[in-house]
């Protein structure tokens, strides 16, 4: 798909600040003990696509958030996920190999290694929130922003969904029951990352935080279908990662319930839907809207 | 050892409540993903000593905090605590099947449900501080207390120091090497009780802080020291945990280092500079006395 260019620009200049934020902010490798710290930056630093930060970014954008506010739940969002993902590569869980076109974690490390980074990029997401005198915030809204963050990637949210996903594998799900777990295991970190933005302005009315919510409870969902048809169709040079690995892991997917017709016009109903809850908003909404469109046409 | 009847009073109370919270704060097995919250339950509600969240409390007593203020970090140092040690036990780290006398909770659930629940417990103490209004804290406090619990249980903290540790196995560490360690293994974790204890009171004198923070520091080692005492001549069945297996692993400890008279003599050297230290304060120190005494002294 081709991308808007102005939406190509804000895409490069949100990765680039968050790649350096993140550079800083993550410990340096040359200081002791260095295996864990090669490895937290290793799984940190990788090749992502960066969607919650960009996320933060276009939020923050809407709800007139000051820009240098915005680096911190970027980099926190980001590392929550970058956790996420090292401990659900790791043998006892989805056993992977390859992620964003490398070794997982535990394959270029090892796995106590592994576990140790993925605890201790959590920490440190929890610790910018709470630490960094960047983020020139009152009090009160940082702790509101630690609290979301926490609920959203805690057995409320993402690893709740993880631990629904682990016990749906060789089952057959409703889509409401694929639904629910999507809306834990990607979906509540998605939401975070807007609200999160949207939480860095002076002040956030209530009804521009329910559309960017329900905006971003759609592109989660959306982005979710999208991971899903990907796994089908996509090339495992493409997509950095083993393709086929849910139909050879038994994992139920939307494509498998709904057929990949039926998966690929839900995700455009959400599309749809997504987009109507900017409709309020004018061009400052801009890249939300693109991100929407590059959510459910990426081909990777 | 028999206890000061007074200190057995302040134990059990303290143990009761710290019980009774996370019975509270912890989610209900009854609400899905109910293994993922029932395999957090085992891990922090188990039969554990408890030492952290009583030094909370010891520690609160001395700076004159709200009692009612001390329940929120009591938990929060406790559930670190208990995703650590879930964490350690995995068979990729230490590989232990016996934790306070039950098995570890790889073994009572799997390795995944283990993974995620020590993730959940993290995310959880970290939810407590930020979220529960129990805590009538000014936020610029709570956002100090996120701060100081991050930084000690991270990588520059108690993760860094198990890194350490998996590095050390088969390895000659000097005592300095070995203390480093341990300072960030267990230490780190111990000192950030006592320091979130104190900053629950409306203000603390810098020289008060620092007083504790050097109490903390001394009994945080003498822990450590006694910890490897036990695994040379405890008994399995009063540690709840493997006897032996240290030099099972080839790891290093004092008594190896330092013979276990002159481990022993260390412990003692350390208790009295740990009580040295609360010199300046009255009856309210009590409970920080006799808990230097009683970790010195326990038999598991």
């Amino acid at each position: 798909m081709t991308l808007d260019p102005q939406f190509q620009l804000f895409l490069a200049a949100s990765r680039e600040r968050v790649q350096a934020h993140l550079d800083e902010w993550l410990p340096p490798e040359s200081i002791p003990p260095q295996r864990l710290h090669q490895a937290m930056r290793y799984a940190a630093l990788g090749n992502g696509k960066r969607v919650r930060p960009v996320l933060v970014y276009a939020a923050g954008q809407v709800a007139g958030a000051p820009q240098e506010r915005l680096g911190v739940p970027a980099c926190s969002v980001e590392l929550i996920h970058a956790y996420s993902l090292v401990h659900d590569d790791l043998p006892a869980m989805d056993d992977d190999d390859l992620r964003r076109g490398r070794p997982t974690c535990h394959k270029a490390y090892d796995e106590a290694t592994a576990i140790l980074a993925g605890d201790a990029l959590q920490t440190l997401a929890f610790r910018l929130l709470a630490h960094l005198p960047q983020l020139d915030i009152p009090a009160e809204q940082r702790l509101h922003m630690i609290d979301e963050l926490a609920l959203a990637s805690g057995c409320r949210g993402m690893a709740g969904g993880q631990a629904l996903d682990i016990d749906a594998v060789g089952r057959e799900l409703s889509i409401a029951e694929l639904e629910n777990m999507h809306i834990h295991k990607t979906g509540a970190l998605i939401r975070a990352s807007v609200r999160l933005g949207a939480l860095c302005a002076d002040s956030i009315p209530d009804d521009t935080l329910r559309r960017l919510d329900r905006y971003a409870k759609c592109i989660g969902l959306a982005f979710q279908i999208r991971d899903d048809i990907l796994d089908v169709e996509g090339e495992t040079a493409d997509l950095g990662k083993t393709r086929g690995k849910d139909e050879a892991a038994n994992k139920p997917t939307y494509p498998a319930l709904l057929g990949l017709d039926g998966a690929r016009e839900m995700a455009g109903r959400l599309l749809e839907e997504a987009l109507d809850n900017l409709s309020a908003f004018d061009g400052e909404a801009a890249p939300l809207r693109s991100l929407a469109l590059y959510i459910v046409g990426r081909t990777r």
